[in-house]
């Protein structure tokens, strides 16, 4: 899955998504909020421990200790188990039947540490449903016809259903000529733009939706928000997750806006939405005020902010002020353990579905 | 170029767009504007014979004589002549400097009559500005196999830079299959899913923008309407037109919304709007007090409504109300004369432009 910045938002290549992307160094965001966010701790009891610290306001402080008013938590790691095991079952299933193991394909060029980790986190998921993982390492300063080669063999090889090109690529490397080499019925990561114009298209369908915004819809469906007649805004238009989440809303009968760097009073327009979709990469850039009272809000961004007391010298926060937002909407994915663990189960349910399609298998 | 119903606000197949596409039957829409519209004839002067009647009310009769307060009309016929003669000239110099004539085939089955007064329009226009045209009629009862082979001879026609297959096809045929034989690379209607994906994705350019949107933003830029950071409405969202003119205008960092039949309150979310596409197919649904003041219109839309004082028994209408819209609007397109024109003007120029990418001609 591509790792690259998520939205025009943040102009810096550090901001990324979703944990097992998010790489440090911190702070070094170019998009700010206008308005500043004060750090200082809040001592939450155990129930809402998810809640990060976007703000210190003893209005909202005061809000918050009363759990009444409280948005529902969207978890989004026991959906992810639920889906995780549901395509255990069909992996199962579908050895019993026809003896075919879906097989999922990582190519990891270099040896970035996050990359290792998130190669390795997949790598580990695949075998706790059963699909079967191959992996290539190529080294740093391999040639782009080096990488291609491998994308052929997998896409020849009967037994691999996906093929993932860990990003980011090295860069004397052409990303979009490398990426174009995997054949589309085993693009998993539904990147390429003829699946993207599919998705686009009424009466077409992608073979493959792309992880991430696959993993918020699927969210939403599995906490029973209705979205067909409903407003729907998305922060940020990236190629991997704004702009798919605002076609899939769209495919699903929402009045969809698209905010993005241009957009001149991002929060008028946010708070017209019964449904939002942040993935802008910026830090707690979406307050309280920006949010429709009873809104869903899905938070996809994952960004690192400085914070001596952690022993990493930083943590983790989302695009969404989440202490704020919780006393506004109705319902809200925290970060971490919102959006995040969605992500790698869509990518094994793609794998699955793909081993499904190319064997016929229902 | 498709000629399918535009948009979802209307389930009729007789709803098209554009005067060379329009048939009738008149007055099948199933999908109509909440406020009936009566046709009185207004007595307009000379000046305004562009407006239609889509209301009667004494006080947009009033406010409509002081021309002060109209809209800037915006006129498609008047550009789309200067398109097709700078198009002319660099067919000219194109001829000149490397001996190249673009050429643009057409294929046509059966022998609908409105089918074959487009195919004649596009001849005589390809005539005009010295592309040549090259033209293929099967009968009703061809096979796809037959109608593909004509493609892929075009295909490989060097002299043949664009290729049409002219819409609806008999409905015993593949449309889906039947484009999808044509080489991405002479696609003129930019409706391959490739395009539309490419067109969606930032960092990525589609080989042709489809005719009709593209002949929108043409009109926006050469009235130099800003886009940049302005809120945009497109209403519908098909495939031809309201879903790529919603993805131009984001391109173009508009803050873009989309309208269609799923919309709770069309209204309030098109008042928003400083730009407004619409591309519904219904007669006269935008009515003035859809508009935000100053806002700029384009109205896609070509509707037929009954009219007993008109020899052909109707006349065609936009999708907005023409003479409401232009006192609240500070610009609008007429209906006919606006985008209707447009479409044309950019197929010869996804012609030229194919020309001078497969000839390497700057």
């Amino acid at each position: 899955m591509a790792s690259s910045v998520i939205s025009d938002f943040s102009s810096s290549p550090t901001a990324r998504l979703l944990p097992f992307r998010c790489t440090v160094p911190i702070g070094a965001f170019q998009f700010q909020p206008s308005v500043s966010i004060p750090l200082t701790p809040l001592h939450l009891n155990a129930s809402r421990s998810t809640l990060s610290r976007c703000c210190s306001s003893s209005a909202v402080t005061a809000v918050a200790t009363n759990t009444d008013t409280l948005a529902k938590v969207i978890d989004g790691k026991l959906v992810s188990k639920q889906i995780k095991d549901e395509v255990a079952g069909e992996v199962a299933g579908m050895k019993e039947a026809i003896g075919v193991v879906p097989g999922l394909a990582v190519i990891l060029v270099g040896s970035r540490k996050d990359s290792q980790t998130y190669v390795r986190n997949k790598k580990k998921a695949c075998e706790a449903v059963g699909i079967k993982s191959y992996e290539v390492n190529l080294p740093e300063d391999s040639t782009d016809e080096e990488v291609i080669k491998h994308i052929l063999e997998f896409n020849n090889d009967p037994s691999v259903h996906g093929i993932l090109v860990q990003l980011p690529l090295p860069r004397h490397m052409n990303e979009e000529n490398i990426l174009n080499a995997v054949n589309i019925e085993k693009d998993v990561d539904g990147f390429h733009p003829l699946n993207i114009g599919r998705l686009a298209m009424q009466g077409r369908d992608p073979l493959f939706v792309p992880c991430t915004p696959k993993g918020c819809m699927e969210l939403l469906y599995r906490h029973g928000v209705e979205i067909k007649g409903k407003r729907a805004v998305v922060i940020g238009r990236s190629n991997i997750v704004g702009m798919p989440a605002a076609l899939l809303l769209q495919k699903a009968n929402a009045t969809v806006s698209i905010v993005h760097s241009h957009t001149k009073i991002p929060e008028e327009v946010t708070r017209q939405a019964d449904i939002v979709i942040s993935a802008a990469g910026v830090a707690n850039l979406v307050r309280g005020g920006w949010i429709k009272p009873g809104a869903v809000v899905i938070d996809v961004g994952i960004n690192p902010v400085d914070d001596a007391e952690n022993p990493r010298g930083y943590r983790l926060v989302g695009d969404v002020c989440y202490e704020e937002a919780c006393t506004v909407a109705s319902a809200i994915t925290p970060v971490p353990g919102g959006v995040g663990p969605m992500t790698i189960a869509m990518l094994l349910s793609n794998t699955l579905e793909s081993a499904k399609r190319i064997h016929d298998f229902k």
